[in-house]
């Protein structure tokens, strides 16, 4: 299993000029004053799209066309912040795309993927469907994390980051299904290979976690549910156990009561709107389940601000 | 009556540098998509203390420190992000400050001033209570923004706005007390005379709209009450009247159920936190209550991001 290369990253970031925005890190006074460490974060949920998503999404389809390899429309699959940006990257590329999401995806990321011009089918079997869509049609079928153009794509975000940030200590990364973290990871080690990077799961959706117990590539025995509906992901991809294997210091979970508690402390002292999957770093600092000492700079990545509002009436009635 | 002028609009400017954040004025395509009008915002949400009032506050302090009037000590009223203001402006300049806020203000708002350093007396009557706490303490009672230095303070975001937005044919601005208009008008239109500035205020909490027509300072007839509960002053000021006469092309109303909708939209597609108060722009905007054809520019001064759970819980339920 090869591993995306500095180089590969480089050409991501150098194709997705002027198609992503190039996301602020911000300081974060009020939540350095609170934590210990020094706190910034890379707001990724003011990226196109309103998440991290349309780094990958938008290098898959770009990379794919300068091998010649375009494809006739792409097929993926999603809980929601994917959904929106192959919607978006297929626009920009003027191919048609079908998602297939879960019934009970998030509303607002529904609406999303249809605004940017996709074919949205709700079904429970996300893979099944997806697959025989992509066979039908004569689709590629994109997958949402478990693809080296979409983890390329996704560690442009990491080496902004560092690029950005000064010295960085630790950077903390939200843990869906590895797509995030595997790109992160490679750009963080490659560039500061002195910077740690720790990846944090739900422990009610720890995908990663209990691949990497399982050794393979087994999905979780339960449907995963989390008010971090973005971390939702059934199992981790082959590729991005691979980059976690070698470049992530550890992957931790975090309860879920924890969450709620810091996306709220998030939303009040950045004053960024962000979903609650973006805040599962915090959460893991405030359980002191990372080492974090004072004097020491630490980054969390805010993934996305696709929110729910849902999810906004739950985070309120927990204050 | 003297109106604050350009002279010393450039003199709070000077005197808050490095003492207030000078707040990114941000593209919206997404709005401005579904808008008509080329929008940007004004992001006062991410100046210190969560709103624009950081200004106005610290101005005061700093300018009757140079006339030689430093008190020995601030009593102040306000609902919300004033009393944060103060405590924070209080604190930086070494002063005690003493805030009287409603017994229903938003929980966020009195925890920040108390987080700052202020005392925070919940009483009904405001005014009373406050100028009896000055008279005893021997402390200046600050008007939240019925003075000529918070005015100016207010003014230094006009100003910012103006440099950097590019050229605009029309602001709105959130509008309660008048504090915030008086001065952004004033800066606006001493800088860039062509530019139309317009007021909006909620129905419900119609202080400016209720005292033009009077003519004079009459208070409401009823309590204001809204869900943008930053623009519920009872009274617009004796300074803002004049400069609202002067410098402000109109004042208008947005009916009270139309402030939910304008606000979510600006969370979904700016990803910013604001409160419900900054989004009373956008819905006169929706309804058509301010002309604004496309193809031309208009700026929305995003006042605070200090939200109360409870407008979460409000606004998740009417969507």
């Amino acid at each position: 299993m090869s591993l995306v290369t500095a180089d590969e990253i480089g050409a991501a970031g150098a194709r997705l000029s002027g198609r992503v925005v190039r996301t602020p890190t911000l300081p974060c006074p009020r939540l350095t004053a609170s934590s210990g460490p020094e706190i910034v974060v890379k707001a990724e949920n003011l990226q196109h799209t309103g998440s991290f998503k349309a780094r990958g999404a938008q290098n898959a389809l770009l990379a794919r066309a300068e091998r010649g390899r375009l494809p006739a429309g792409i097929a993926t699959f999603s809980a929601g912040n994917h959904a929106v940006a192959a919607a978006f990257a297929g626009r920009a590329a003027g191919l048609p795309v079908v998602v297939c999401m879960p019934p009970n995806a998030v509303d607002v990321k529904v609406a999303a993927a249809r605004r940017y011009g996709a074919e949205v089918v709700l079904t429970e079997d996300l893979t099944g469907t997806c697959h025989a869509l992509a066979a039908e049609r004569g689709y590629e079928l994109l997958h949402p994390f478990d693809d080296p153009d979409v983890i390329a794509g996704a560690a442009t975000a990491g080496a902004e980051l560092i690029a950005d940030a000064g010295p960085l200590d630790l950077v903390l990364v939200p843990v869906g299904g590895g797509g995030l973290i595997s790109g992160i990871a490679a750009a963080v080690k490659t560039a500061s290979p002195g910077t740690r990077v720790i990846g944090v799961e739900p422990a009610t959706a720890n995908a990663v976690t209990h691949g990497r117990r399982a050794g393979a590539l087994v999905p979780l025995p339960h449907r995963p549910v989390s008010l971090a509906d973005g971390l939702t992901a059934p199992y981790v991809g082959e590729h991005n156990l691979a980059h976690i294997e070698t470049y992530v210091d550890d992957v931790i979970e975090v309860p879920e009561d924890s969450i709620a508690p810091a996306w709220w402390e998030l939303l009040d002292t950045t004053k960024l709107l962000i979903e609650p999957s973006a805040a599962v770093g915090l959460a893991a600092l405030h359980l002191g389940l990372v080492r974090a000492d004072a004097g020491t700079r630490v980054a969390l990545v805010l993934s996305g601000g696709n929110v729910a509002p849902a999810a906004l009436t739950r985070l309120s009635a927990q204050r």
